[in-house]
This record gives structure tokens, sequence and C-alpha cells, in this order.
């Protein structure tokens, strides 16, 4: 008989705390979340970490063991991979912190899983969203940083040590900017928020606010601010360039583009357009297509619940 | 029982025609070769690939309907997969030539399998070669075009319509030189063979037979002739970018090179190495080793066979 119970999720970002229990199919029953604390302590983070489950869990009405068919989390990269060892870039208490271990610790004789969060991101907009009935989907996360998952064959791709997706760092401008991962020229190095707003700034964009972002850019550029329509032309350029890359390498069918920035709609969308239609012009890659994410904030959750649901498509790591 | 017929393994490429009789296990039990005929008919391109079939069974002493377990091959791209249906580049005799179809026609009752040259040259490279035992490979060819093949996760990738692997069209320089594809900076329109002499050529580059090709370059350079060095420190250079970044798109752990241009050993690959080390930094991403093919001229027809004997893992067509 098929396991008819839910199963809880978490996604854990730099800014949120987020958990959900969700139907066998992904559908979300309740839902909560809380900011990410700044605290350098680990084992504060994952007290809080615990707390928002206790009280997600108790919301659901679950107060048995084993009413769980199993836990599924995404997390900041990088990772070790499928042990769920976890140093997320932007939460910098965890350093080799054992969040897998520990989940099973917590919720004994259940199956646990954990994944990066741009993984369980493309998982839930295969399974719930955009990229519904596709096979070969790139999913991308367009804001602090540049992230992405792989979707090829059907199946979810880990890769090697469970990084495949790092569409952040195909190189799109070899002598252009340093990027944060020590190469140069990287997509992110020219298309996360931080780098839109202090190429502005170097042009000369004077914002009002000065902790502005670019999401105040995006603002001045809708306007018709010169140089910010110009930083979103040099980003949305350097995303079709990439998203040219990967088609040529993946055979996609779809791109599903999520985070803050595609927020800024065609400021982004048109000039990426504009270049992919440049650089991808063999038939197979002409089709590719390259939609906005649908399931918005709650996509990395859905995933995360994927990683147990249906894990024969999205869970590969034993 | 477990089959233990023999595989028929075909490489049907622009300069030549080559068929081999294998064990269940890709070992070639007798091979044979042809000139790929230059004339424009289809039909006698077909012919003379029936001939040199009839040829290798002979010598293989089968001469029984039903004593072949199945037939793959491998052919020069692009095609529409799984039909099978090719329109290879570099054989101008053969456009939309349904392939499959007329390989059914001639071994009625037996599987037939065909797909891209690139990606029977990584599934031989990863059952037999130099990608054995790993788990997420890209074997690439650099030779008259770049192409290549992906396995991640242990299978191969297919993608959407069969051309998954077209590392040649990544992109390295987007202001580099036009490509055949329509695109612009792509790694072929630097690293392919013709591309090194025409680069060489306007360098003042003057040769002494006018029909020169790379493998002159290359010999030129090896007695440290500038311009060719130059040219091979261009290519090399070209081709670690667009290896970096399909090692953080897809988290490889190993990258195969086969083909003519590499044979030039270190003129290419220490380019390659240097270029691959400055924007290949993270972590998993440094751990990517790159290494010759292995099985050289073999690599395409020992992939074409496990088509059929390893099916599972390198063919997903139906």
């Amino acid at each position: 008989m098929a396991d008819r119970r839910p199963v809880l999720a978490i996604d854990i970002g730099g800014t949120k705390l987020a958990a959900a229990v969700t139907e066998r199919d992904g559908r979300v029953i309740v839902s909560a979340q809380d900011p990410t604390p700044r605290d350098p302590d680990p084992e504060l983070l994952w007290r809080s970490l615990c707390l928002l489950l206790g009280r997600v869990l108790a919301d659901a009405g679950l107060r048995e063991v084993g009413s769980l068919s199993g836990v599924g989390a995404g997390c900041g990269g990088p990772m070790e991979w499928p042990s769920g060892v976890v140093s997320p870039l932007n939460i910098p208490a965890w350093r080799a912190f054992p969040l897998r271990d520990r989940l099973r610790e917590l919720f004994p004789g259940t199956p646990v899983r954990v994944h990066n969060d741009a993984i369980c991101l493309v998982a839930g907009e295969h399974s719930r969203g955009a990229g519904r009935d596709r096979n070969n989907v790139l999913g991308m996360v367009v804001a602090t940083g540049v992230g992405g998952g792989l979707i090829l064959d059907s199946r979810i791709i880990s890769g090697a040590s469970g990084n495949a997706g790092h569409i952040g760092h195909v190189v799109v401008d070899p002598g252009g900017p340093e990027c944060a991962c020590g190469g140069r020229g990287c997509l992110e190095a020219i298309a996360r928020g931080a780098a839109l707003v202090a190429w502005a700034r170097g042009q000369g964009w004077r914002p009002g606010e000065p902790g502005a972002t670019a999401r105040d850019l995006a603002e001045d550029a809708s306007y018709g601010n010169e140089v910010g329509l110009a930083a979103f032309r040099r980003a949305g350029r350097a995303l079709g360039i990439a998203i040219a890359s990967a088609t040529h390498l993946c055979d996609l069918e779809v791109v599903v583009v999520g985070g803050g920035l595609a927020q800024a709609g065609r400021l982004l969308f048109e000039p990426l357009q504009a270049a992919l239609r440049a650089h991808a012009r063999m038939e197979f890659a002409r089709r590719v297509e390259v939609v906005p994410a649908a399931l918005g904030p709650d996509a990395c959750l859905v995933g995360a619940a994927a990683l147990i649901y249906a894990g024969g498509r999205y869970w590969a790591g034993g």
C-alpha cells in the first residue's frame, strides 16, 4: 500500500529558515518561517531550527513518532553530499555542520535527505511548477548569488559531489571581473545583485539610500535611469550567454529563472533573450524556452519534499 | 540466461566508415573500415556501408539470422534522436537519412540503436577506456570539429533531442570569431583544426604546403615556431575555459580528450590546464582531471556496441 503519511520539508537560507508539512504530492498543508539567526554559535542556529520544526509539526497536528514518511531539507551550498555536511557560504555559523546526521537523530527511523537549495528549487519547479512535464530543465536562482540545479533525462543531476548546477560559475567573460570563487568572468561576478549595484555605482549611479540594493537600481531603471538600464542589460546579456552555453552542453528544453533579480522582469529578460538568441543558433538550441519560476518562495520547500515523495527521480544519494 | 551473442558496432564519419563485431563486454573480435564515399548519392553511401557490414560479419563467421544480439551505430550529428534520422554535417550525401530504419530492415528482429558519434565515444571511454569506474565524465573530440558527450550520475545524458554534449558550442569569448553554427565565440570557432590554421595564417604563418593542416602547424610549433605556439596556446586556453564552465555546471570528475588535435600533447594540454586551473577554483571543481582518450580510433565502435550490451546505462531511447 502506498505510504500516505506527510513529509516534513525544510529550507535553510542565509536570510530565513522555512519549514512545511506537505502532502505526498508536495501540496503544502502548513508552513512557517523565522529569520536566520546572525549569531556565530552553530548550536544556537540548530536550536532555532528545532523550535521552528516543532511549531510547524504541532500546527499540522503531528505529535506521534512515525507520523512522517520522511524529512527533506534544502540548504545553501556548498555541502558534502550525500552526507549532508553543510558549510553554507551565507551562513558563517555552520562550517562542516552535520545537518543530515542531526536531523536523523531528531527523527529516528525516518528517512532524512539533504541537498543543495538550488537543486531542491529545480526539483520543486519540475514536480509542480514551471518545469512540469519537461524532461530537461535548468532551474536558476538569481539573487544574492546565482545558483542552479539540473534535471536531465527526467532525473535530478547530482554530479561527482552533489554540486552539479553551478551555472553561476559558467565563464561568460574570461577577461571580466574577479569572482568570489577565485575565478574570473563568472556569470555570478556580473549578474548577482551586489555586482549590479557595484557596477552601477562605478558608472556614477548615486542612489538616495547608502544601503541601496539591486531592487532600488531596478526601480531607478524602470524610471529611465540610463546607468540602471545599462546595468540590467549587462547582467541580462551575461545570463543569456551562460544559458546558451548550458543549452548546448545539456540540450535543455526549458530554463526556469527565479530569485529576487528575476522580479525585474523585462529589464532583465529582454537583454537575456537577445543574447541567448544571438548565441544559440543550432536548431536544437533555438527551441529552448526561458520562463519565470512559478512557485515563488515555496519552490525549495516543495522540492525538498520531493526528495522524499519522489525520491526515485530526485534523490540518488542513498 | 544471459545473451552471449556478439554485437555489430558501426562508426559512420565524414572520413571513414568503420564496423566491428564485438564480444558482450565490448572487446573487438574483428573490424574493418573503408573511406566514406564522396559521391552525393545517399544510396551509394548506404550500399557501401552494407558491403562493409557484410564483410565484417563474414570475417567473424556470422552467417545466420539471429546470430547477433543487436546493432549499435554512432554517426556524425546532428540527428533526430531516438529515431536515428541523420543529417551529418560532414556527410552531405545524407540529409534526413533514416539510418535506424534502414538498419532495422537489414537486420529484422534485432535491436538497432543509433546515437551521436561523440556520445558513443564517451560511452566507449566510460565502459572500457579512460573514464572507467568514473560516474561523471565529459568525453571530447577535438578534430575537424569539437564534439562531446556526457556521462552524469553514471548514465549517458541524451537531453531533449539526443544532442547533449555539444561542448564545442559553449561560449568562451562572446566577442570572438563567428562560428559555423551561426553564433559567436564558441569553443569550436577557436579550437577546431581549421580555426587554428586560419588564425596562424592570419598571424603570418607560411607553411610549405598549400593544404597545410593543424598537424603541420603542430609540427612547426614543436620546432619553436612562435605563431604555431601562440595558436595552440589560444586553442588550449579556450578548451580550459570551456572545461571549467562544464565542470561547474555538471560537477565532472574527469574529462577525456580525444581527436586529432589531442595528439599535439603538451602544446595543447599545458595552456588548457593553466586556463582550467585559473577558472575552476571552488574545491569541487579543482578536483576535475583532464586525461587523453585511451581507446584511440576504436572508442566510438566500443561505445556503439555498449548501446546494446549495456543499454541500461547508455541507451534511454526506446
